[in-house]
């Protein structure tokens, strides 16, 4: 595929989980999806993002950078997020907190295969801290 | 600048680091560098670079993911290290950790000028509890 076609579908796959549009999260998430080296699958994948916008109502992904090639992309995601319980084991409750992911999509046939993710747990702690 | 230019100037970068070739990093960072959006500076990120080789004895730059386009480049990281003591807060003290950061390394005149990294500090967390 074409650098921009990928880019042109990840932002489509982005806009799909701000409107939480579950029925079309399958045009852009492979069926054998893995998260970081483990497989989920596409069921396990669409249950995770809507458990995620249960626990975070005003969820929203913000694309700081965004690069592709011919078969992967990468961003970097900035969340400003009021989590209502905990959000990776940290005490959010309700609290506004500011934070980044950088995360790799690989494509296989044009839809989401392999996602590499790291979220910035210690940018909340500082937030929490204070 | 081209693509492949800048894969080929990251990895040079990288093996610098490997190498501890603190005489030529400046060939592949900025005077202005800033890291996660706050300026460091040259000194200062040498400096941190520095730090962490003298805190962890094995610490190498795995390069699992890279990718570029005409000014930025993205890479996914792996590492296999024993920290002597803390690391990021967590009490390793030589105990062998495995862990990704995902960063995105912007150029400016074939130097990185901006830093955006995250690394994964629950993975850590995680094997620490185990």
């Amino acid at each position: 595929m074409q650098n921009n076609d990928l880019l042109a579908i990840c932002h489509r796959y982005l806009d799909c989980l701000n409107r939480q549009d579950w029925d079309y999260l399958g045009k852009y998430v492979a069926d054998n999806v893995s998260y970081n080296g483990q497989f989920i699958g596409f069921t396990g994948y669409l249950n995770a993002r809507q458990n995620e916008f249960r626990a975070i109502p005003d969820l929203y992904f913000n694309v700081q950078l965004v690069m592709a090639n011919e078969s992967m992309v990468a961003c970097r995601l900035n969340f400003n997020i009021t989590p209502s319980h905990d959000f990776l084991g940290l005490p959010v409750h309700g609290k506004l907190i500011s934070f980044s992911e950088n995360v790799f999509y690989e494509f296989d046939n044009g839809k989401i295969s392999k996602v590499w993710s790291v979220v910035d747990k210690a940018a909340i702690e500082v937030q929490l801290s204070q």
